[in-house]
């Protein structure tokens, strides 16, 4: 019991509390309900692999965006974790690709390029068939250190290498807008026309 | 006593509980603060007015930013409120001048053109010394409207339309996006270089 208050008690979100009630929950449980519970972490852990090409998580060497004809593989959209990617997919706009670093450069919590995958990352771009790098890494210090970091890692390939628009977030009210925002807001000030 | 509840009431945030509180507050006040107070009301509305050149609230026939000849009157950021005014000048990085609309196109409130400070607006381009509008309205149904209408009343002028730059804001994190601004982000993507 207590072993598995513990180890419920690590994942996010679930406190000493929560864990404690999840237990008994399952102490009440039928077996075969808990088995199958049991079961299903089992097969994640054991079926969930990274893609080969963009690390994104999947059950296959190459996940179903990466084995996908109708998307434009010269377009790659480089995002920080899955969860981005789900987010993107989600408008179902976009019709490249992704490349997920699994992380952002934080040098404060020891997390350098090595441990993301920026290396796969210029080897894809080396390959020939990428024409643009888009990056979207999360619009804070962090996402924009590391965004900068591979503006610089990617000049040599000679890719044209963009990123998400920064600006004032559709829907919202400009009084709720931080002064970083507006600046961004004028400086990069598009073009419109009518249509 | 009541009918300074009932005028307390009517002013934005101030219900009847608080108004009746505030009213006899006043009433232990001593007579000259109470005064100070009557006579800053009657002083604001008498010497308040706005500006002959933008509509922004100031105490003279041309506020102060008008009036300023470093400012650069052939860019005109055109905002909804006085308020937005004051949001863009903290910035300090703002050079042009503003346009005031005084609200925004809203026909379920019946706020339409000439409810608004518009036709001055294309009077003071079409005098020629407006090189640039910004549209800086807020990026919400009514603003995204009201800055198209201006776009198509513009257009006759020749003068360069923008908008603020619509996209992720920064600082946040890109899990709080809404898809409408994950999809600004993607579409106005902006080339980036390493400096």
């Amino acid at each position: 019991m207590n072993r598995l208050v513990d180890a419920l008690a690590t994942l996010p979100g679930i406190g000493a509390r929560s864990a404690q009630r999840i237990a008994f929950h399952l102490l009440k449980t039928p077996a075969s309900e808990a088995e199958e519970l049991a079961r299903a972490i089992v097969e994640l852990k054991k079926n969930t692999r990274q893609c080969d090409v963009c690390f994104n998580l999947t059950d296959a060497p190459r996940c179903p965006i990466c084995s996908d004809p109708r998307r434009d593989a010269s377009t790659v959209l480089v995002v920080e974790q899955p969860t981005d990617v789900a987010s993107f997919e989600a408008l179902g706009m976009y019709k490249g690709v992704y490349h997920v670093l699994m992380g952002r450069l934080s040098p404060l919590d020891g997390l350098g390029a090595g441990e993301l995958t920026i290396d796969a990352l210029l080897r894809r771009v080396v390959s020939g068939q990428v024409r643009e790098v888009i990056l979207g890494t999360h619009p804070t210090l962090e996402g924009d250190g590391t965004a900068l970091y591979l503006v610089r890692e990617l000049a040599a390939s000679g890719v044209r290498v963009t990123r998400l628009a920064r600006g004032v977030p559709t829907g919202y009210s400009l009084d709720l807008a931080s002064k970083a925002v507006l600046a961004d807001a004028i400086h990069a000030r598009q073009p419109m026309t009518g249509d």
